[in-house]
């Protein structure tokens, strides 16, 4: 099969398509001909030798993400026959024409959406379903921060959150991806400069604050998620774009009684990338079906221009997902 | 009604017992003759001007717990009879001969339990058990570590950690102290010095750190429970007395996907203290009466002697609660 590979970790320029051995079939696993690979920022840091693939996983191809068609099936496989759309999460690999996982990890595409919006799902919409519902315990008529709002796992949230009737406080450094937040739903939306946006969260929330902030950046921005956070606020961060280390004044997160959450979706155990499939299966894909959650599809490049949709993805001007095309050549 | 006043913040020496009007008995509350006060480092802290008391409540006379008899009931009050023996928490004002509380934020004190026994529960174990079953989702067979664990919260806290079956870890910064949390059930204890404890947490964990980490000292401690914590984490924060701020590893946050808590009691509204009393009465007294969670009292001073009590709390001394018999005057 071919695969974009990772000859040798540096720029977009090392990706290269090539051949392959296919992945073997294990009795529980299926294998799926991959239709589109959605490409993340973690992607990036892999290509560029920063951040390894979990053991048993191809270290040199990238991909965390896929929409495509079961094409093979285990021989204890029950969930799935040759011929089912699906897509999923997968620990990488994705950036193939095909790639084997585990049945339990695959979820099913209703007849309703197509192949390219199924790949422009699993990874933002687990990463914010989970991050605002599971762990940030969203309830209706929450106030949620959404930071870096125009990013794949923004456009998502933003969507959750008002599908749970919350009020829903988009930010982003770039003024022009604002307007695009409100019209996904965000009640109020602003430009941040240097993290500072405390003062325009207390005024549009009458001081109040934030129930529950997805944090996409880090770094200083977690000081500044403390002191524009509401009273049992709880911040959870999915992201380190900005950096990794902070001084959080713990008599705020004291006073409020705050939680700060972190969590990360790659390297979980079997039992929970269970759950993440469930969760897309049974929480996600029937909304998209029904048009209540949309994914957000900014870019699509063919397969031989994975380098291209690197440096797009890299420069910070996407609105929503970038996916690779692996049916398309050119 | 007597009571002890802070004439003006400073040290223990501003600390007198005065004349006080009664407080006012409103249609929901009850009047409870005070048999024991609780002293606490918060009182202390009131007494030097750093901790102010929440609106509505005396500023001058400190006091977060109380056990003692009710003498007279509202007209609306339904809980409680003149004679029934309570305690409870308030926001202050319980170094009195009297204190006068909703009905709701009152606790029935079982027969079987002394009014010196119930003295020394509310504070300690409610912030024990609020900390690490409600805040901290403690399960069988978490690794709970405990911090200041011969603190009164410490004390509590390592009997409620056994009572569901925990691998309890105790930490104390006075050798002495670790004996007798070992004889309340912790089954590792050690001394730590400069907040360097994450290679012994690993030791008696097998690598794999702690899944509750009750924080009682703040600071330097907190960047350190990060790297002392298990995946998936809960490091609840109930107390800063080593220091307010600390710079946190955001990486080690997500990649175990750690959950830092932090929580207080005092400035909590009234709902919510409805359901600390409701936890006294029915999570914790119960077991008291069984022998089953032994409060630990480690001195009662005479009403008069409140600043001799305040300088033994803060002399670091003490192993378990520090009480005020409020019906003894010398």
């Amino acid at each position: 099969m071919r695969a974009i590979l990772i000859r040798e970790f540096g720029g977009p320029e090392v990706l290269r398509i090539a051949e392959e051995p296919e992945a073997e079939l294990s009795p529980n696993s299926v294998k799926i001909a991959v239709r589109y690979a959605g490409v993340n920022r973690a992607d990036i840091l892999q290509r560029a030798g920063f951040y390894p693939a979990p053991p048993g996983v191809h270290p040199m191809i990238p991909g965390l993400e896929y929409a495509g068609t079961v094409v093979a099936i285990g021989s204890a496989v029950t969930r799935f026959a040759p011929g089912d759309r699906v897509c999923g999460l997968v620990g990488g690999g994705a950036y193939a024409e095909e790639v084997v996982a585990h049945e339990c990890e695959v979820a099913r595409v209703p007849s309703g959406v197509s192949d390219e919006a199924a790949g422009a799902v699993p990874e933002v919409f687990v990463t914010a379903y989970d991050a605002l519902v599971v762990r940030g315990g969203l309830s209706p008529g929450d106030t949620v921060l959404i930071h870096a709002a125009g990013s794949g796992v923004g456009t998502a949230a933003i969507q959750i959150a008002k599908l749970f009737g919350a009020f829903v406080i988009a930010t982003s450094r770039t003024e022009d991806k604002l307007q695009r937040c409100k019209e996904l739903g965000a009640d109020a939306a602003f430009c941040v400069h240097n993290a500072a946006f405390e003062k325009q969260v207390l005024e549009v929330t009458s001081g109040r604050g934030a129930d529950i902030t997805l944090e996409l950046a880090g770094g200083a921005y977690v000081a500044e998620d403390v002191r524009a956070a509401a009273q049992l606020g709880r911040i959870v961060i999915v992201g380190l774009t900005a950096g990794a280390r902070t001084e959080v004044d713990l008599r705020l997160v004291l006073s409020k009684r705050l939680s700060l959450v972190g969590t990360v979706l790659r390297s979980r155990p079997l039992a929970e990338k269970f759950q993440a499939a469930q969760m897309l299966e049974k929480n996600i894909l029937p909304l998209v079906e029904k048009g209540r959650l949309v994914p957000v599809v900014d870019k699509t490049f063919a397969f031989a221009d994975a380098a291209a949709a690197h440096e797009y993805v890299a420069s910070n001007a996407s609105f929503g997902k970038v996916l690779l095309d692996v049916a398309r050549s050119l």
